[in-house]
C-alpha cells in the first residue's frame, strides 16, 4: 500500500529515497494543495494551521503525527485521542546537538575564536589551551551529560560529575553526590550545568555554590534558567573569578532588551537554540517506528500517552 | 644527584610534583636571581636574556636547553655546540593544539556561534548542523590530518583525505589521489586544507579546484597561505559557493592592515596561532629525555643537529 507522508519538518535526499523504498510518498509544504488533505497518512512534524486543515477535512486518513519536539503540550492531544491519531514525539534526540554545543561553547573560548572573531589586525598568539588541561565537571549526569562527557574524553579532558546519590555514570572519571561538594577537585576549570528545574536546584548556583570553584575559566548553562542566580554570577563574571560564560537558558525566556546579560563582554548568549540540529536525529526515530506502521502493528517508540500527556 | 630546572615555558602544579620526584628543583624567573647562574642545569624553555647571561656565567653548568617550539633558527646554535650544550626541539608536538583549533573553526560556524557571537537581542534559532551531517575532505593525510580525522570520527562526521598517491590513511574513511579528483564525493561540506607549500601545492586551491566542490559550507586553511588562490577564495566567498572560511595562514604573513580579507565578514581569521596550547605537551616531550638526562646517557628525543640545525 502507498501511504502519502506529509514532510513539515526537513527531510534530506537520502531521507526520501529510504521513505520511497517503503513505498512512502513525501508530499512537501511548497506543493501542498487542499486535495492532498484527504489523502495525508503521516504528518513528518508539526504545523498547527495546516494539521487543523486536515483534522477538519472529512475522511481525512491522517494516523500519525511525528513531533519534532520532546514536548507536546503546544498540541492538541484531545484531538488527537478523540480521532484515534498516534502520536510519537522526539524526546531523547536532542542530547547530540546540545553535547556538541556545549563543545563549540568550550572551544570557542579555549582556542581563543572569542578574541580572534573581530579581530581586525594582526594579533600575536592569546593564551589558548587544549581540552586535556581544562578539567571539567557536568552537573547532571543524565543521557546530556553523558554525552557531553563521551565527546570530553575523545579529546583526554579530565570529567568529572555530580548527580543525586554520587552513583557512577558512564564517561565520566568521578561522580559526586551534590549534597557533597566539598571533596571536589581543586583544578576544576570548567562547569557545565545541565540540572533540570526542580525546588532543589532552584538557584543553586548562588554566590556560595560558585565559591566552591577557585578562578574558573568557563561556566555553561544548558540545563535550565532557574538553577542559576544571575546576579550572583554577574558579580564573579565582574570581579574575573568566572572568566567566561555561555548561556543558553536564562530566568526570564525570550530574555528582556533591558537584560543586563546583553551587554557582559565575557559572556556568550545563545537564546535556547542548543537543540537545533538537523533532521537526521527526528528521522533515525521516526524509521525507528515506520514499518510497524507499514504493517499495521502498534508503534512502539516515544508514542504520546494522551492521558499523561507525554 | 640535584639537578637545578629554569622554568622559563610554564609548568602546572602537576608537572611540578614530578620532577621534584626526580629530585629536580624547578627555578622560575620571579625566584631567579644572578647568584642561581652558575647552578641551573637545564633551561625548560627559552629566553634570550637570562640564557646569554647564564652562557656568560663563569663555571656555568647549563647542559641542557628544552625548545618550546619546532624550528630554533631564533637561538646561538653555535655557541650551544661550542659549549656542549644539547638542545631538543618541541618538533611534532603541535598536532593537537592546530586539530583542536581546526575542530574550534567547525562547531563554530556549525553551532551559529558566528551569528550569536554578536547577538545583543533575543533570536529564533539559527541553521545549524550537527558535524555528522557535514562531511569533511581534509587535504593532506599526515599528523596533523590524521588527527583532526580522529577527532571528527568521534562525532561520526564522515571524513575523506587526500594525498599524493591515495594511500590510506589512519582515520578516514576513504583517501584519493590529489591528481585524480574528479571522482570526490558530492556531498562534501567542509574543505581542511593541511597542505604544505611546494611547487606543486602552490595556489592549489584556485577557482578551478575550488569549483570541484559543490556549495561548501566551510573552506578551512591551517596549512601554508601560498597553497590557496585569495583572489579565488574571496570571489567564491562573496558569490556565496562557499558559506564560510576560516584561515589560520595567509599569502602575506603579518597580513597587511589593507588586505581586504580582514573586511571579509564570512571569514574568520586568527593569525597563525592554532600551534599554541598549553606547556603540556611541552613537558611531555621533555620528560622522554629527563630519565636518560639524570642517569648521564645520551638525550635521544628532538635532539637538535647543530650541523643541519634542526
Amino acid at each position: 500500500m502507498t501511504v502519502n507522508l506529509l514532510a513539515l519538518s526537513p527531510l534530506t535526499d537520502a531521507d526520501i529515497e529510504i521513505l520511497n523504498s517503503y513505498d512512502v510518498v513525501v508530499i512537501t509544504p511548497e506543493n501542498l494543495t487542499t486535495k492532498h488533505y484527504p489523502n495525508i497518512d503521516i504528518s513528518y512534524g508539526w504545523d498547527a494551521d495546516i494539521i487543523n486543515n486536515i483534522l477538519a477535512t472529512p475522511n481525512h486518513q491522517l494516523k500519525w503525527i511525528q513531533a519534532y519536539s520532546a514536548g507536546v503540550d503546544y498540541m492538541p492531544l484531545d484531538t488527537f485521542s478523540a480521532q484515534k491519531i498516534i502520536l510519537t514525539n522526539a524526546s531523547g534526540q536532542r542530547s547530540i546537538p546540545i553535547a556538541q554545543s556545549v563543545i563549540s561553547y568550550i572551544f570557542y573560548f579555549a582556542r581563543g575564536l572569542n578574541i580572534y572573531q573581530n579581530q581586525k589586525k594582526w594579533q600575536p598568539y592569546t593564551n589558548q589551551f587544549i581540552l586535556q588541561s581544562l578539567p571539567v565537571i557536568i552537573f547532571g549526569t543524565g543521557q546530556i551529560g553523558q554525552q557531553i562527557a563521551k565527546y570530553l574524553k575523545s579529546f583526554d579532558t579530565p570529567v568529572y560529575g555530580v548527580n543525586t546519590s554520587g552513583h557512577p555514570a558512564n564517561n565520566f572519571d568521578k561522580v559526586f553526590a551534590i549534597n557533597n561538594l566539598n571533596k571536589l577537585p581543586d583544578n576544576i576549570a570548567i562547569v557545565i550545568n545541565s540540572l533540570p528545574s526542580t525546588a532543589q536546584t532552584n538557584h543553586f548556583f548562588n554566590q556560595q555554590n560558585l565559591d566552591l570553584f577557585n578562578d574558573l575559566f568557563l561556566f555553561i548553562n544548558i540545563g535550565r534558567g532557574a538553577t542559576v542566580n544571575e546576579t550572583d554570577l554577574l558579580k564573579k563574571l565582574n570581579d574575573g573569578t568566572i572568566k567566561y560564560a555561555a548561556l543558553d537558558v536564562t530566568t526570564t525566556e525570550p530574555l528582556p532588551a533591558n537584560s543586563k546579560l546583553w551587554q557582559q563582554d565575557n559572556l556568550l548568549l545563545t537564546q535556547h537554540t542548543t537543540w537545533a540540529g538537523n533532521s537526521e536525529e527526528l528521522f533515525t526515530i521516526f524509521m525507528k517506528n515506520l514499518p510497524d506502521f507499514i504493517n499495521h502493528n502498534p508503534l512502539s517508540v516515544n508514542v504520546v500517552n494522551y492521558d499523561t500527556g507525554y
